[in-house]
């Protein structure tokens, strides 16, 4: 890692799933305590992992064809939902019990360090998410959790998903910034890389257990990043707070 | 006024020049003393309501030049700016001060009851700017005043201009609900038929100082609003804050 001047930043990006909250624990204990209420039976924790397995492909297709239009990702979440359901053993779902567990996005919990270090740093910097999730799904987990963003940024304002350049690009521009004087904070390489490449500064965070015994990546960082930080608390310590 | 049941409300967006800040008196106040400082003489008084008064004409020309591109609201008051500095007995600017100047609609001030209202109002609503503001300009602002807003929405991420139909309607899409769920909350009579033509709740604080002498309308309510209040105290009180 080259030692980069830092004193030119003035707002940070956060991606928002795995680096700030923990989907898949939030969301396997959230559903499985649900279906306990309901009286229903399901591999929950194989529906979320299937679930996030087609987070991916899902915003390729909208990549894919612009023609219909960009959708935001509840409502993909919504149409992997349906897909998945029977597959993990789940039946008998009401039209209440789909926008129920779709809105599991929106209730997901944060880190143990996110609060404390987005807290920290908004004394200094801007503190936005830059994430696939709508505007709306983002609002109601800040709301939920107690996220202290300054700013909601979100692909859906951009009608693109990261890694695509207008992602980055557009939220300096909202920031009225140069994309030098944003970092791009997450736990995942690739976005780093397409925010590096496109100018901005980068800082990474390892959230290791983020897919569970799935894991395959981003256990170290792969690229020169600016700041590699253990937890939220001390990227703040290495950005100045 | 008719009975409006409010408990469908969800989330409240705000007009914030005039409405939650105090423009004239601010920038009146930061030209003075900046200038003071600079040892520039001018008409600052004068220089500040011209260049308010050249806001609606400026968006106008966007709204009636489209092919033009949208501009934000920074740009549009560099523009005002320049040309009336002249007129108001102020020369000798360099590129730092007219910088400066133009970044003091950044620096404004909320009226006394502002932030206390939006704190209690935010524990149970989501609070979000809806503005002509661009949105580093009422990020920039927030931080400096402390306003605490859940979101910022503005004028720029619609590329309309209030009152246009785009603008209302796409901060309740991005907000994840249907318009009758969200209040528009201003002091500008126009503001709020606008709003409830398109479905939204409205409530009414007047702002009666707002232009100083020159204010010549929005003493009192002229519609039929959801909620009339004497300030922000009053607004969280009514909305069972």
């Amino acid at each position: 890692m080259t030692a980069t001047d830092l004193s030119s930043v003035k707002a940070m990006a956060f991606d928002v799933f795995g680096t700030v909250v923990d989907w898949r624990g939030s969301l396997i204990a959230d559903l499985t305590q649900w279906a306990a209420r309901r009286g229903l039976s399901g591999d929950w924790t194989g529906l979320v992992d299937a679930w996030r397995g087609a987070y991916v492909p899902s915003m390729d297709e909208v990549r894919r064809h612009p023609e219909g239009g960009y959708l935001a990702l509840d409502h993909l979440h919504r149409q992997s939902l349906e897909t998945l359901i029977g597959r993990f053993g789940v039946s008998g779902l009401s039209e209440d019990d789909l926008a129920y567990m779709t809105l599991g996005w929106h209730r997901l919990r944060p880190w143990p360090d996110s609060i404390g270090g987005l807290t920290r740093l908004k004394r200094k910097y801007t503190i936005a998410t830059l994430s696939n999730g709508n505007v709306a799904l983002l609002n109601n987990m800040a709301k939920h959790a107690g996220l202290p963003w300054d700013l909601i940024l979100s692909a859906e304002l951009f009608e693109h998903y990261k890694p695509d350049p207008e992602t980055y690009l557009g939220a300096a521009r909202l920031l009225g910034l140069p994309p030098g004087q944003v970092m791009m904070v997450a736990a995942h390489n690739n976005d780093l890389h397409a925010a590096q490449d496109l100018g901005l500064k980068t800082a990474f965070v390892p959230r290791v257990t983020e897919y569970g015994p799935l894991q395959n990546k981003d256990f170290a960082p792969d690229g020169d990043w600016d700041v590699v930080a253990a937890d939220f608390d001390d990227l703040a310590a290495k950005m100045g707070c």
